[in-house]
C-alpha cells in the first residue's frame, strides 16, 4: 500500500518546513498545549476590556483563539482595531471560564510580544456568520465577505467534494484529460462567448458550452474512461442563481450501455454522501421520463414527499361542472392533514395557481374532514358520495385535503407541479438536510418544434434513441425515447447524459429526421462526424452542475455562496469591475470595431 | 484511517458496476485465467494468416491480446482491417509461442462469437508507436494520434502528476479553489485575450493570464493556503512549443517566508519524483541570481553537468591580443575530456558561436593535451607558459579543451551560456532522464527599460524587495533585490514566484518608482489596493507551469504531446478548424464590427 510511503514523504515535507511567522494555527492550541509558547497570527475578530486587562479574539481559517493583554501590553491591545492582522508570541495558559463552543475554548494565550503585521480600514460590514452586509455590498467587497464562516465553509466543502470525485473516478480508471477552452463556436444551441483571434484576423474562438464534442473524441481515441472537473461558459440571459461561467464534472465512458453509467454516478454519489457527508443513501430510485411526468408532472421530482398525482377524469366529468368537463385531464394531490387550512390559506394557494408564472384559472379543494364529512369549493355540483369517490381514489384519509387542477394535460401537470412545491415548501417538507436522489430516464429523442416545423434533438443530435424505438424513427418519431438519462436531487437536475449514436447508418436517419443536408451536418459537426469513421467505439456520458452539487451538499438553494468570485444577475463581478471598455489599440489589433451604441 | 472505508465504497460501486460489453480489458488476461471465457473489445491492431488460422491483435488503452480466429471464423477476421471496433467471446488458453514483451503475452483468445461494433476507414497513418504520420497529418487526425502508446502514456502520466499534486497540497491543508475566467484586462504585461459582453454592450472581459490577482485577494480573505490546477490564456506571437492557452499550478500561502514557500514545493518536487517517477532527488540545490548569472551566463542553469564559467581577464589581458585587451570579460569553459576534437570540430564550434542568434565574433580554444602540452588557436600572442596560468585558473587537466569568448559581460555571458548548452547536447550531457532541479532567487525587483526611460518591475508591482535592499530604493533602485525565486528543472524555469509587498508604505514608494501616479496605480489595480486596506497578511506564492512539468517527467522537450487537443504556432486547432468567421448575427448581438481586412 502507498499510503505509508505517503506519510512518509509528508513527513519529510514537513520537517523541511519552517514556519517562521506562527508556531500554530488559532483551531490547534488545547489544554495539552498549556506552558508551550506560541507564535499565533490572524486578524482581530473583537477585543474587550476586564479591568486592566484586555481580551482580544485572534481569528485565521481554522478557528478563533482568546489572547490575554495583560497591564503592560493592554494599551496596544485598546489601539487595535477589527480585521487589524497581528502577530503575538505568547504562554498557553487554561481559561478560567471555558467556551465550550469552540475548540480552543479550555486555553488562552497571555501575550507577551506583539507585532502588528498590518492595519485595516474598518470594514463596511461586520465579519460574522450573520454579518450587517447586504447582498451589494457584499459582492462589492467580496475578498471581505470571503473571510466569513458561512462562506468559508461553502469553499472547504467544495474543495473536499473536487478531491473526493476526483478520488472515486481515479481510483476506477477515469483519466482526467483537460480539453481546449479556445474552441469553435457553433450555432446549435445556447450562445457562445466569442473572442477575436489577433494572429486570425477576422476570426473568433469561442469558450466551450461543454466539452462535449471533445470528450466524445476522446473516446474515439480509446479513452475509455474520461472525466474532466471543467470551467463552461454560456451566454445566456441570466435568471436567478445562473452564472455565465459554471462548473461541470464532465464524465464519458466506451464500451457501456446505460445501465454501467448509471451505476458507476450512482457509485459515486453514494460515495461522496459517505465520505463528505457520512450519510448512506438508502435508495436511489429510477423512473422513466413517462412516470414522472405522469406523477409528478416534471422530469425533476423532489421525491422527498408523496403529493404524487391523481388522474382523477373518469369520476369527475359528466356532473355538471363545465371546468371539468371541458378540460383534457382532472389531476388531484392529497395534503395529508391539511383539511384543517383555513379560508385564507386556501385562497393564498388559489391566488398562486393564478399567478401568471403559474397560469391556472383557479383551484378546487376537497377537505376530508375528521368527522367523516367532505367540503369542497364545487359542492354544487358534487354530492357526499361523488366527494367520497374523490377521496377514495386519491387515497385521501380523514384529515387531509384534496387539491384539483383540470384544463390541458400538459398545462395541468405543469400546474400542479408547481402548487405540489410551493405546498410542500409551505408545509416545510423539502427538508435541505435529506437527501433523496433519483435517475430520471428514457426521455423523449426529439421534440417538435412549432416555429421550424422541424423536430428538434432534445438532448443533441448525437443521443442514441432506444434499439426497441428504432422502428418508430420513421412512422412516430416523437414517440421514439433515447437512451438519456438525468440525475435528480431534491427536485433539482444536478446531471444529464446519454448513449451516444456510434453507427453511422443511424446518425444518418437522425440527421435527416433532423432536416440537416449532408452538407449542413458536415460543416457543422464535421470533424466528429469525421473522427466517427475511424472506428468509434459505443459509448456514452454525463455531466454533472459542480456547482448545483456543492449547494445541495452544502444545504442550500443558491449556488453563489459556493463560487468564489461569482457574477451578478448582469454577468458583472462589481468587485473587479468587469466586463470593462477596452483600449482602441486592442481593439485595432484584433481587427473589430466598436459599434455605436 | 478513511482508507478501509474508501476501499469499501469502492467495492460496493464495482459490485453495482455490471460490465456488459465486455468482462476484461485488452491488457488483463493472464495464465490463471486460462479455460475461462472472456467477452473483450477493442480495436484491431493487426492480422496475419497462419495456415488456416488467423491472428488478430486487438487493442485498447489497456493493452493488446492476442485473437485466434480458427477454421471457421478465419473469413471473419480476413475480413477485419486495422482500426475497426469489434467485440468478441471466447476462451482463454495458453499460448504455445509466449510474447515476453508485452503482459498478456502467455495467453490468447480462441474466438466463439464476433461482433463488428463499428467499420473503420484506412487510418491516415499508422496506429503504431513510431507512426508515417507527418506532424501536420497528425494534427489533423489528432483523435487517432491520441490513439498511439506514446502519446497515451504522456497523457496517463499528466492525469497521475494531477492526482499527486493534489495529494500532496490536500494533505498540507492547501485549498483548491476556482478563480473567474472572465475577468478584466489590463494593459500591464502581456496581451490579453478579450471576450465581448453581450449584456454590457461596448465592453469587454478579458481571459486570465494567470489569477495572481485573484490568489492575493484570497490571501486578503484569510485562505492562508490556495491552490489551483488552472487554464491561463496568453495572446502572444507563439514561439516555437508556447500554447495560446496552458496549465499552471498556482499557489499562494499567507503568514510565510520565502524560505516556507522553497520549501513547501521542494517538498511537493521530491514527492513528485518519488511518487511518479520513484526518483529520490539527491540534491535541490539554491543559487543566488547573481551566481547563476556569474557561473552559467543565465538565471536558468543546467546543473547537469559542469562547464562553469571562470573569468580569466586577469591572466589573459595585455599580452597583445587586442581582442581581449580590449574586452569588458574574457570567460573560458572547460570541456573535459575534448582535446581531441578535430579542426572540423572546432570549426563547427566557432560557426555555431558566430550564428546571429548567438552573435560572438570568434571562438578561441586551448587544448590541453594528454603530453601536457598546449595548443591554442591564439599562440601568436600566449606562450607555453601562460596557456599554463590559463588551464591551472580553469583547473583544466590533460586531455581537456578550453573554449573562450570575450567581449562585453552581458552579451559574453549570453553567448558563452548558449555554446555551454549547445556542447552539452552535443556531448550527450543532457541526460533527459536525469534529474537536476535548482532554485534560483533573490532576481532583481527592477530592470531599466531604455525605451521608456524608467524602471519596470522584473516581476510584478507587487513583488516584495529584500529587506536587507530597502535602503537602497532610493538610491540605487536598480541594485534592489527581491524576495523572488524561479524553481528551475534541467535548464528549464518550471516555476517562479516572489514574496509580495502587503505593507502599504513600501507599495507606495514601490508605485512611485515605476513612475505610477496615485490615479494610475488606482485604476489599474484598484480593488486589490483597495483590498489591501483592510488587513493583508504577508503573503507570497508561486505557479509551476504545469505543460512544462509534465513533458520534464515525460523527459521529453516539448510540451506539445502532453497536451491533448493542442495548438499549433498559429494559434489555430486544425482538426475542428479553429478560429473560424462567425454569424453576422452574432457580431450584431455583441455590438461588433469585424474591420476590412
Amino acid at each position: 500500500m502507498t499510503v505509508y510511503s505517503f506519510i512518509f514523504y509528508l513527513t519529510f515535507a514537513f520537517q523541511k518546513f519552517i514556519i517562521m511567522y506562527r508556531t500554530h494555527t488559532n483551531g490547534e492550541l488545547r489544554l495539552n498545549n498549556v506552558n508551550e509558547q506560541v507564535t499565533l497570527c490572524g486578524w482581530v475578530q473583537k477585543a474587550r476590556e476586564m479591568g486592566a486587562m484586555t481580551f482580544v479574539d485572534i481569528r485565521d481559517r481554522y478557528g478563533i483563539t482568546q489572547l490575554v493583554f495583560d497591564e503592560e501590553h493592554t494599551k496596544i491591545a485598546k489601539s487595535l482595531g477589527r480585521e487589524d492582522v497581528i502577530q503575538i508570541t505568547g504562554k498557553v495558559i487554561e481559561r478560567e471560564s471555558k467556551n465550550k463552543n469552540i475548540p480552543t475554548g479550555e486555553i488562552e494565550i497571555i501575550v507577551e510580544k506583539f507585532t502588528l503585521l498590518n492595519k485595516s480600514k474598518t470594514p463596511p460590514f461586520t465579519i460574522e456568520d450573520k454579518t450587517d452586509g447586504g447582498e451589494e455590498l457584499r459582492m462589492q467587497y467580496r475578498y471581505l465577505d470571503l473571510r466569513r464562516n458561512p462562506i468559508r465553509k461553502n469553499l472547504e466543502l467544495r474543495h473536499k467534494l473536487s478531491i473526493e470525485v476526483r478520488k472515486y473516478l481515479d481510483a476506477i480508471d477515469f483519466l482526467e484529460i483537460e480539453t481546449p477552452y479556445l474552441i469553435k463556436s457553433t450555432p446549435e444551441g445556447a450562445r457562445d462567448f466569442v473572442v477575436p483571434s489577433r494572429m486570425n484576423p477576422g476570426q473568433f474562438y469561442a469558450l466551450p458550452q461543454s466539452p462535449q464534442t471533445f470528450k466524445q473524441l476522446l473516446m474515439v481515441s480509446g479513452y475509455d474512461r474520461y472525466y474532466q472537473i471543467v470551467r463552461c461558459f454560456r451566454d445566456e440571459d441570466l435568471r436567478a442563481d445562473r452564472q455565465p461561467e459554471f462548473t461541470q464534472i464532465d464524465c464519458e465512458m466506451a464500451f457501456v450501455e446505460q445501465e454501467d453509467i448509471l451505476n458507476t454516478f450512482e457509485g459515486m454519489m453514494d460515495y461522496l454522501f459517505k465520505k463528505v457527508k457520512n450519510i448512506e443513501l438508502k435508495q436511489f430510485p429510477r423512473m422513466s421520463y413517462a412516470d414522472a411526468m405522469k406523477n409528478y408532472g416534471c422530469d425533476k421530482p423532489d421525491i422527498r414527499f408523496g403529493m404524487t398525482f391523481n388522474y382523477i377524469d373518469a369520476i369527475t366529468k359528466n356532473k355538471g361542472f363545465n371546468v371539468f368537463d371541458s378540460a383534457e385531464t382532472v389531476i388531484a394531490i392529497v395534503a395529508e392533514d391539511c383539511a384543517s387550512f383555513t379560508r385564507k390559506q386556501l385562497d393564498a394557494l388559489t391566488d398562486y395557481v393564478k399567478r401568471p408564472q403559474v397560469g391556472a384559472k383557479g383551484l378546487v379543494y376537497l377537505r376530508c374532514n375528521e368527522d367523516g364529512t367532505y367540503k369542497s369549493s364545487v359542492d354544487k355540483f358534487y354530492n357526499e358520495p361523488d366527494l367520497k369517490t374523490w377521496a377514495e381514489k386519491c387515497n385521501a384519509k380523514a384529515g387531509d385535503l384534496m387539491l384539483v387542477l383540470s384544463g390541458d394535460l400538459a398545462a395541468t401537470q405543469k400546474q400542479m407541479n408547481d402548487l405540489r412545491l410551493h405546498l410542500a415548501n409551505e408545509l416545510g417538507l423539502r427538508n435541505p438536510n435529506e437527501y433523496a436522489p433519483l435517475w430520471v430516464y428514457d426521455f423523449p429523442l426529439l421534440e417538435w418544434d412549432e416555429e421550424s416545423g422541424r423536430y428538434h434533438a432534445m438532448h443533441h443530435p448525437f443521443t442514441s434513441p432506444k434499439t426497441e424505438d428504432l422502428h418508430l424513427l420513421e412512422t412516430d418519431p416523437g414517440k421514439v425515447r433515447a437512451n438519456a438519462y438525468d440525475l435528480v436531487l431534491n427536485g433539482t437536475e444536478i446531471g444529464g447524459g446519454s448513449i451516444r449514436i456510434h453507427d453511422r447508418a443511424v446518425q444518418s436517419r437522425m440527421f435527416d429526421l433532423l432536416g440537416f443536408t449532408k452538407e449542413e451536418a458536415q460543416a457543422q459537426f464535421g470533424f466528429l462526424l469525421n473522427a466517427f469513421e475511424y472506428g468509434a467505439p459505443p459509448h456514452g456520458g454525463i455531466a454533472l452542475g459542480f456547482d448545483r452539487l456543492c449547494a445541495l451538499f452544502g444545504g442550500q438553494e443558491t449556488i453563489r455562496d459556493f463560487i468564489a468570485f461569482p457574477k451578478n444577475n448582469n454577468g458583472r463581478d462589481v468587485m473587479i469591475d468587469a466586463p470593462a471598455t477596452i483600449d482602441k489599440k486592442q481593439l485595432d489589433e484584433l481587427f473589430i470595431d466598436v459599434k455605436e451604441l
